[in-house]
């Protein structure tokens, strides 16, 4: 489907537009000259901001989009030989063109998961062969929360992989592209997240920005290559006060968290109304902004004739609905009654 | 130094803001959702204009900066064991942290150039060990136009490139990171000039965007991988109806030339000026919008307690002072003033 | 374990040392002067043997192991951005400490096999994505014949696999490390099963030589960067007539063939045997020179104390016992015999 | 020209065959069973052996040619991010296909260097730009001793280098594929010339082995992901007693040196004879073994029907002549005599 839905779309957080305050602060940065690449006070007010909220006693770097963010972090830990442990459902592992393994050449290890979480068993699972090397050897563990299914690592589950990994010599990348959910779903400081990581990304243009991520080092130690990484992965903008400016609007007073929060409410709206629907399966928690449902593939058809969204697992006719900081109640009571209809009109 | 300068800055055309219209376009692009990914009307728009004003038969791709495009160019025409040759100066080589090396894996043949320009007969001397294993191979000539040094190629050199390369099995890339400069400076069209390359960037960023540049395919055959290319380098935009609506406005009655031609005269004014100062020397003939000059060390130092600029080569002393679509005439005469009371008051 | 076992190893088939005739090829071709890097004699000659024996089209290239064979043969099939598909099992998926990752920078597809071979029905579970940017493309589906558990593909097997790749735009390439043992299985010639891949390794080390694999381009077009590939992973050797020379021994008379077949016959025997030890079970057909047995780990702690063998997979106490050129008759009853003393010893 | 030469070959020290003592040891290493991938007893005395000559305190890596090696060595030094300096001419930068670039994905500065070497000056002119992300940056040194044309740095050269390095956080890889040959030339242990590096590879192919390599770490620490890297690059070989046995043959009673004492003393001898003939020119001091001579190219064309060897630069016409551990004084003679016929007949 091309351009403009013609109503509010439930395909992805980011076919949102930018948030009007994100917009004003690109608008506003637009006064005269300013050094490039990141020289300049919006950049540094950023860098400053993301350092306080995640507690880092590195840097945080300003990139381009989620797969330069992932694939930067990851190099960062990565030793020039090592492999990575994921979930099968990672979004390094299925979304990303491959981008790891080509631009890092490292190997992704990955392990089932029923609810797009890794635990310590299943990173377990994955150290068979290591000082033998002849097997890929795991160095960093990649966890993304909230994950790609729509559920939130709590605090101990995340404080567990940490323990578990460092008692292993294995470093934890988190993939924090919907990171403002997860936080806004468990009521923590993106702090508390963030200890439990080496490396992190935060998300900020499913959340409302129009374009920007940031990469977190939690130890300087870690961040020494960092800034010659993100200009060789091409992630270095020139005229980086606007990719600042995004990260200003969103981190004051916290419209990161309230936008986070508000698209996490209309997930939970859609899941609460989808349990009066019984031809809708929802498959797994509802915990960030997204609702996975399984239904009559002929009404899954039927509703994408006139709502935006996308079929996550042919198969199985399992969908993604989801929310963003701009869906409106109104939207999800819609779209809750364009479901009822179409499920009940056929199964009539 | 940080931040926004006093004085207009000399130091890039990436140290300007976003033009007007362009800023416009990206504001009036957020509205509603829009399929993330380039399936919008404004991206379709923009693909559209650049393929008509470069006449390619392949597409075009839009990228988050310039390093993006290069290396993504290089790319699409680079067999797996292949060289690129390219001039000792050019970005690819200098300016890029070794990104097309770590990326690509490719070796970069410089060959050195006195005014940043490659010929026919620099790239002869770079065939020798063709079929040779031990040799690496070129497959690719990269040419910049503008040059790094605010050169441009004439229509006829680049065509003379172009038939030698054909001539030789040897692809052309040709980094357009200020193709609106030369184009505005020859009087041609983009299509004379894409007409002598395979594949090439259009640059934006510098000529008034916010962040976006094209990579530009003109044999549709060259670009079969193109789009896994632009994903796994890093370079594809969720809400990228916001890159689309920059070259959108730049687009539009032809307000890119109008950047560049106004950017070149206000450095050609520059350069006219500094023809009455003695004890500066202009090193490149003016072209483009940078004015390469030699002086005193000394006269450096006090010319950037208040003028923002870059030294180029400390060796020699040369400096780089460049002009923007936002470079106003008074900015000019005002730094010619600085300039002639520092080497003036210097010299007595 | 270090060093020479104190009785015939069943660890692998690389234990072995170099047959005789292969030895003596070498030291024959230790004669006055040669040209380096394979224009000599001895070298050509085995081309010229490889491609009659495989029926090749293209080129064949002698490399320096089977990491480096793989390595090549793959980057000769895959397009820049591609993935590869193979079974979980595949030798380039778990022995190669990543290298196709690494040096290709691509993507293995695994899909899980019980039998280590894989199938058109596997493979077209991995198609999902294709044409979509997000998704790793596959390009070429790998397989290994014999298999890595000792199985070996019927010829029909490997056309269905061929067919459905031609008919879906996937390339094959066939590991050989053990090509020998399977066309002794199978009873047909390499050229048979070479025709079913479009690049194939022809592995030579295994079968008695001293170090030294071939791969081999079905299609002339598909090696037009070959040498060049050969030669920046590292597998081009200086002195190639000593490579040459071995595969010249191991293709006359058919000592390759006679080679496979005798290991192949040795484990064939010891799986006989086992066929009357009860708690000893054999759990894959044994078709190539590898027997794979699961047995109580306290009786696998017990043989190792006097024989060499690897355990397979400990969490089902699962063990490969290899048989090689060079294993007699009498090794394999004297293992039996033991076998059956320490199960019987310890099942009292 | 393909196969045996009628004459010496003065083409490459790696035309000669093997010397025979290592081919002998190759033989007796022949018996029975041995583990795999080096944990043989011949691999664990060469690796011994090979630490106890070069006083490293890390490990030593046997690999299967010199490129395996250059690139091993390189990678265990660099940064992920990081750029090697090294002469134009080194063998890295000219004669390996760019395999540097390609596996290691690095940036190879380069500095013109009049006798093949590299000086702390020359290092110092390409550390602009040190701290600035959009320059390559340097992190190790390349050497190669003896170098490839055919000079030999002497020890306080060497050690100037590793102690500006050493102050300039840059680790000095030494490319010592004719090591041998430096260490005769200078009269001093290889432990001398070893302490001046990080990493260093020792040639044993053009010193009279069959092929093999040897990548040695002097410092532990640098030596952690070796291993791994040794599989990755394709260098781990199965049958590792045949590489060990070579090493042991050139390691007992000081063969190495014997060898590449004969090999310079017969490039001597073929100075000395050239300084009587004064159509030729020798073009850079014959220290290790090879001698650069340029003379008319009608006489070279005259040479290369009955002698084999390389035109090394066709622009100047000169040649390189390389002797080898079994190039006989009466080759030389033989040599030279033609060489004074040819020049003579045809300058009368």
């Amino acid at each position: 489907m091309t351009g403009q839905a013609p109503r509010k779309s439930f395909g992805s957080d980011n076919h949102a537009g930018t948030h009007p305050d994100v917009l004003r602060a690109v608008v506003e940065a637009n006064t005269g000259d300013a050094t490039a690449y990141g020289a300049d006070p919006w950049t540094e007010r950023a860098i400053g901001e993301l350092k306080r909220v995640s507690g880092a006693k590195g840097e945080a770097y300003l990139v381009l989009n989620g797969s330069g963010a992932n694939v930067m972090g990851l190099g960062l830990l990565l030793g020039r030989h090592e492999a990575v442990i994921c979930a099968e459902t990672a979004h390094i592992n299925t979304d990303e063109c491959g981008a790891a393994e080509r631009i890092l050449g490292t190997k992704l290890l990955t392990v089932p998961s029923a609810d797009g979480k890794i635990t310590p068993e299943l990173i377990a699972g994955r150290l068979a062969g290591r000082g033998d090397e002849h097997f890929a050897q795991p160095g960093v563990v990649a966890v993304t929360q909230s994950t790609e299914v729509g559920t939130c690592y709590s605090l101990a589950e995340l404080r567990a992989i940490k323990e578990f990994c460092a008692a292993n010599q294995l470093r934890v990348y988190l993939d924090g592209a919907r990171l403002a959910n997860a936080a806004a779903f468990i009521g923590c400081s993106v702090a508390e997240i963030a200890s439990c990581a080496d490396v992190l990304s935060f998300g900020a243009t499913k959340n409302g920005a129009m374009g920007v991520e940031a990469v977190i080092v939690m130890h300087a130690a870690d961040g020494a290559n960092a800034k010659y990484l993100r200009k060789q992965h091409m992630q270095l903008s020139s005229k980086m006060r606007f990719l600042g400016a995004q990260f200003n609007a969103l981190l004051a007073d916290d419209l990161w968290l309230r936008n986070a929060g508000h698209a996490n409410a209309m997930a939970a709206r859609l899941a609460d109304g989808l349990a009066t629907i019984p031809e809708v399966e929802v498959v797994y928690p509802v915990q960030a902004d997204a609702v996975f449902a399984r239904l009559d593939p002929r009404h899954v058809a039927s509703l994408q004739r006139d709502w935006m969204f996308h079929v996550w697992d042919e198969s199985t006719s399992t969908v993604r609905w989801m929310t963003a900081f701009d869906t409106e109640e109104s939207d999800v009571d819609e779209f809750l009654a364009a479901i009822a209809a179409v499920t009940g009109a056929l199964s009539v």
